[in-house]
């Protein structure tokens, strides 16, 4: 990990920096939606959300080559990708103490455009990420869809992570007093599949959406 | 709504843009982590997340006088404001048609600090909005940490929304082959609370933290 510059931050509170990269991947594991920066061409500020994907040590995203915010970044226009899980409240006895449990990943530098079978391949695994054994499922893809779809990755290089997961840290005058404080957990989890109105009789929900609905589990997007 | 640039997107599926100042803030009311975007004195971009609640034609947000960016924002730096709620999975015939159900708003501007009595005020809204009656539980912030605090808003003015909450829109070449295809909804919810270990024997979980611990319910933040 290194750190060129002041971390991100989303409360003064209960938060810690961390160099593990092992929980730096389980957070780019389990949360799918990053948020990247980039600078306009008048030096102001955008925010572009989009589906991350790790591989390795680099994090896929990919888009549409309709969307100029999109181009940029497979251009390798210099951005700060943001991904940021919700896991909870921690509910102390003053509200400046109150403050969230939170997985905050922060990584700097430029994405590099994938093309021909970097492409392919790196699109499987996005599919494979959110639908995990949804590839084997459908068909391959067309020419044409590979060509309207820019596909970029970047590299895990440059990065912070800060996880908040303690208990309120009350002074004893708080403690002492008749406030409860406590952690309350967000949960999640995907819910029923509904099959499309278009979908044909006959066609059963296969395993790879029957494996989602899973029972509502931990902290994290599902 | 104004919009004067390129709205940003997550994907080119299923999504349509909309003037909808409702849905923008029933999204703003249910989601409250938002990525802040800034340009560091290098023109580099910086993403910021943050909790975010809305007030009206604002979104407050707040943070240590500590934190570099903090500042930047409450003294006015330029920001994009991205606020997402995924919200589900598009499963369709092909990897290309996949996408999520998502909705998206972007908001550009410039945050204005609060002092003295809006800042009080302020914060007693962004408890109440993470956890509604618990500013009548606790005791009023003291001075030094009314200090501690920047308390900053972002006039609701320029932005969009996003919203995709489609169907899969398979061609009928793909409709009529043997995929499935439909949408797994995203299920969120506040779990059991924890009472914190140094909680003093004989204080109950309030009324506030019980209203948390809700049944399963649909898309977006708990």
């Amino acid at each position: 990990m290194t750190q060129p510059r002041e971390r991100t931050r989303i409360t003064r509170l209960q938060e810690k920096g961390s160099a593990d990269r092992a929980a730096l991947d389980a957070l780019l594991d389990r949360v799918h939606v990053g948020h990247f920066g980039l600078t306009d061409p008048d030096g102001r500020p955008v925010v572009i959300p989009t589906a991350v994907v790790r591989d390795g040590d680099r994090v896929l995203a990919h888009g549409s080559t309709g969307s100029p915010w999109i181009r940029a970044l497979a251009a390798g226009a210099p951005t700060c990708l943001a991904v940021t899980s919700f896991d909870g409240l921690v509910v102390a006895r003053s509200a400046f103490e109150s403050s969230i449990h939170y997985r905050s990943a922060v990584l700097f530098g430029s994405c590099t455009r994938l093309d021909d079978d970097g492409k392919l391949h790196a699109l499987d695994l996005v599919t494979e990420a959110l639908v995990p054994g949804r590839v084997a499922e459908i068909r391959r893809p067309a020419e044409r869809e590979l060509s309207a779809t820019l596909v970029f990755a970047l590299p895990i290089g440059e990065w912070s992570l800060k996880i908040s997961d303690g208990w309120p840290d009350d002074p004893p005058g708080d403690v002492s007093g008749g406030a409860w404080a406590g952690v309350v957990p967000v949960m999640t989890a995907y819910g029923a599949p509904a099959a499309a109105p278009d979908l044909r009789a006959g066609i059963d929900v296969p395993a790879s959406v029957l494996r989602l609905a899973s029972p509502v589990r931990g902290p994290g997007a599902p």
